[in-house]
């Protein structure tokens, strides 16, 4: 897993823990088959710092797989890369999907080309799948 | 002061409280003169409930002076209500205000039209005036 700091982060609502191996700085895209964007809180961090907005644009526009859960699609807004996308998220960002561009739809899942968007975690099955299929293309 | 719950809240990072004396669902536009969204944590909040992103979507829509400041104009993206403004925010939001179709400067204050805008707590002065210079329109 990549983020802004390398290190152990416990979730804010559970006792989950996630180890963060290497800086966005320390990679490139071409060291990655795919991009999975997780939701909850992090995402109003993570679309705040340069490195991982510029890293997102850029592995974006590889054309390889980029998916983003709940609030995940928030990074891909600052990133600039939603364009006339259809897409799905957490339902309360939907006005900002729209708002940049994006056609919003209220589905478990939805493929757009290399983009997979799923709304929230009772999706991650069909996210999950969806992802793996883009991976076995 | 207008919010999602009327109470008395507790700034995150300092001792200020601020009364919110009703609930955004007990008013409607034609109750005031302006309308200011001030920054912090608040806007991720703000930006996620229905009432309030309808109430700041039919104010702005009256032409009557609407202002933000820091992280605030993330509700007006959200409300889907910035169009081909030129306007400015927290320097870290202008990804997200370019992509909803803004154009983004970085200055103190901005107005354009009935929307003022500005980035930092350092530019309250001049967003002060510029929102008491529109209302004395």
């Amino acid at each position: 897993m990549i983020g802004i700091l390398p290190g152990v982060y416990k979730a804010y609502n559970s006792d989950v823990t996630v180890h963060v191996q290497k800086s966005v700085t320390e990679v490139s895209p071409g060291d990655f088959h795919a991009l999975v964007i997780p939701g909850g809180r992090s995402p109003a961090n993570l679309r705040e710092d340069k490195a991982v907005v510029e890293f997102v644009k850029k592995f974006f526009e590889t054309g390889k797989p980029t998916a983003a859960i709940c609030h995940g699609p928030q990074v891909l807004v600052t990133a600039g890369v939603i364009g006339k996308r259809t897409l799905t998220g957490f339902p309360e960002i939907e006005g900002e999907l729209t708002a940049a561009g994006g056609t919003f739809k209220d589905v478990e899942v939805l493929v757009d080309g290399n983009l997979v968007t799923s709304r929230i975690p009772g999706d991650l099955p069909a996210f999950s799948r969806a992802v793996e299929k883009l991976l076995l293309r």
